[in-house]
């Protein structure tokens, strides 16, 4: 037990997200003091990269005096007023700007707090909207297997994985899982660079059979999360919205986590030229400052919810501090710096740093897989390459190299046994190299010592 | 159609939320510059009284120096940081704070981003904690008629106004309504200042009946703020708590409007002797800055989620801006200030201010009831005082007083045909006599043409 008065008041209070509290026994948490570009430092000064950008949100370091700035500058006038009825500046500046920058078929931007409301929001308004034109029937949501959305009972009933679902699996709604892409173990034996997403036939399947009944589908574009950073093609993306398109079904793109520059561009869906229903944005938004998030869709389903009060079709939806203008505020500016620092070409040299990081990672004995979509990269670890037969969850291979990394000053919370990278996008060259190399040096700390085949 | 180029790119951009958009053809939102104290200001100038204090968030004022000196001194050091595997100083001293705000029974915090989180980290608490205790039979959750407990799917699914709910009814949770309190037309033709909750029989029956499906019941403690600022006696609640507890169900006391003094207390359960099994809070612990919420719980559920990592007993919930720095430091300074103000004592003078108001108020002769707890005054207009019908909807004599109340300077948006007062907590006696003047003078201007009986 730690002998921190400080860590001792947060065991004895505070319980944290995703974590089981007995683990604080042997293992704190860092108690965090400061943040510096892409460093952290911790109460007794030792510093931590930030390799997973604090849960996948910041995009320009901590303490960035722009981003302070443009905090303040707005709190000076006002920090916040109610969204009904009253509107301001950094929100209209913040909606035009995303609606410039997202497909030209995306045009009106509803607000909210976080992921899991964005994607409540784009669920209800497809919900909503069948049942204004007399297709009530339409009420069920197609998913992907892994798939992760956010964890208010709605968002998770389009969850594919167990972890997050399972202990409240009967209340939520009934929809439809649907095999997905798993390119790493590709049940077709083909690759992920050169395949046609012949695995898009279960859900051309399930659309076929089920799209009288189904709303939408909910996606995470190219790369999914929680799942492991578990990567697939654009081709499936473009079957998949070819095929809902057609047969009359929203598609929901969730680039929560893949949004602001992730995957090397701004948005999935503008650098590939899709045009989703609905497209679900938040963490990168203020650049991890603070909590904000945006539902966009497009003339078709505004103007079904557009009416006389008394015909009672508006979208009856809110939070407080919707479109708080402190977080509008560093959302703009956020976006100003995405500008100034020349992204996303200016990405490329740290692209093809970590791609060639992932090459020196892949020497490692246990390395499943090394995949890279943009910034995002993951190393997948396995018991033997040949039969990429996984660690069993028990053994906690993840968590041990965590710790391991940690001693060696980076940030670097793993998924199950996936160890990845999702920086700060800041981070230089030579930094991604130190990354890539404690990743290393604490694979081999841990796994090193471990029988192997 | 506004001719303001920043109104036009509102109206092209933005979709408000709880809004039918067409409204803003002819009517359209205040575009809100900068606030100050209790007052909002309009970019040509004008002055409006916050009378609901930004939907119930605001407690010390716009612009106040001291809140805006904590979130600046937080995002000199940290603006965020993610809340697994690390913890920060705000976050400790705020749930240290809560905890012993709050009921002795109530120890740890989980905190979330706004109300509808906060509620649903309740209802998986309770789910999960009695699948845990192998009774994942209790899975449903009673509610009272015109409870109004957040919009995400789950949370929407314990709200008991078809308002909110009733475009997605076929796809919520199987959960139990029940009649609960209606003072102001009260059934046994009781008064709430003398009555013993005789209308607890529905929920008695209800609980008698389901206790062995019932994993909680919810409840907002006081006021039903949405349903219209309905009030109910505290003898409901200490029967309430009572039957929860001898039959083995769990209550979640939902403050998320009513806490942080609203009432004239702190929290109601506090104030009152109850222990809740859930506490939710939001609003005003930030004094309406920043979007931040927390559930509190006790000792019983927390060890039945305590373990070892193996056994999957963990809470899997999260939000990327978990307990978010900036939001904390906001939060620990507005207790400060409640402390420095010296609330709750300093609020009587205020309290007796604003029931002198609703005696003026009730001298008009559409006033059906003027009733108050604490800050918060509500007057419900009538057609008939004699048979209390109510003014049809569509007649929308809320909102039409609303906009006479903007032009006397003062943002005092309805809920129907409710006219409510929960203004910043700093406004003074002075300040109450203008509001209730204002009030007086905009429902004379809409309904003194109306015919009246």
């Amino acid at each position: 037990m730690s002998t921190s008065p400080d860590l001792q008041r947060d065991f004895e209070y505070v319980w944290h997200p995703c974590t089981q509290m007995k683990d604080h026994e042997t293992n704190p948490p860092l108690l965090m003091e400061r943040g510096e570009g892409i460093y952290l430092f911790d109460q007794e000064g030792r510093k931590y990269m930030d390799v997973i950008s604090s849960w996948w949100v910041n995009l320009f370091g901590h303490n960035h005096p722009r981003l302070n700035a443009s905090v303040q500058k707005q709190m000076e006038r006002l920090a916040h007023v109610m969204f009904a009825g009253a509107t301001h500046r950094p929100a209209i500046d913040l909606a035009e700007s995303l609606v410039r920058l997202t497909p030209d078929s995306l045009t009106k931007v509803f607000f909210s707090d976080n992921g899991s409301t964005s994607v409540e929001v784009a669920l209800k308004l497809s919900l909503q909207y069948w049942a204004q034109k007399g297709h009530g029937e339409k009420r069920r949501f197609a998913y992907l297997q892994g798939a992760y959305h956010g964890e208010t009972l709605g968002a998770l009933s389009v969850c594919g994985m167990d972890l997050f679902r399972k202990p409240f699996e009967n209340v939520l709604m009934d929809n439809l899982e649907v095999q997905g892409p798993d390119c790493f173990r590709c049940p077709y034996g083909l690759k992920r660079e050169a395949c046609d997403a012949e695995c898009f036939e279960h859900m051309d399947r399930a659309l076929n059979e089920n799209h009288e009944t189904l709303a939408g589908v909910i996606v995470e574009p190219l790369v999914q999360g929680a799942a492991g950073m578990k990567m697939y093609p654009p081709v499936y993306l473009n079957k998949l919205t070819a095929a809902c398109d057609r047969l009359g079904v929203h598609t929901i793109f969730d680039e929560v986590a893949v949004g602001f520059g992730r995957t090397g561009a701004m948005f999935v869906c503008e650098n590939l030229g899709l045009k989703p229903t609905f497209l679900c944005l938040s963490k990168g938004v203020t650049s991890g400052y603070l909590p904000l998030a945006a539902t966009l869709t497009g003339e078709e389903i505004y103007r079904a919810f557009y009416g006389d009060y008394e015909d009672f079709k508006l979208f009856v939806h809110s939070h407080s501090y919707t479109a708080n203008p402190l977080a509008c505020a560093c959302a703009n500016e956020t976006l100003a710096l995405w500008r100034e620092y020349e992204f996303p070409g200016a990405l490329e040299p740290k692209i093809n740093a970590l791609r060639a990081g992932g090459k020196k990672l892949s020497e490692l004995q246990w390395c499943g897989e090394y995949r890279q979509t943009g910034m995002i990269g993951a190393l997948e670890l396995v018991k033997s390459r040949e039969t990429k037969e996984p660690f069993a969850i028990g053994e906690r291979v993840g968590y041990k190299i965590y710790q391991e990394a940690l001693k060696r000053g980076a940030l670097m919370r793993p998924l199950g046994n996936v160890i990845y990278f999702m920086p700060p996008l800041v981070i230089t060259e030579q930094e991604i190299d130190s990354m890539i190399e404690i990743a290393y040096d604490s694979i081999r700390a841990v796994l090193g010592k471990t029988e192997s085949h």
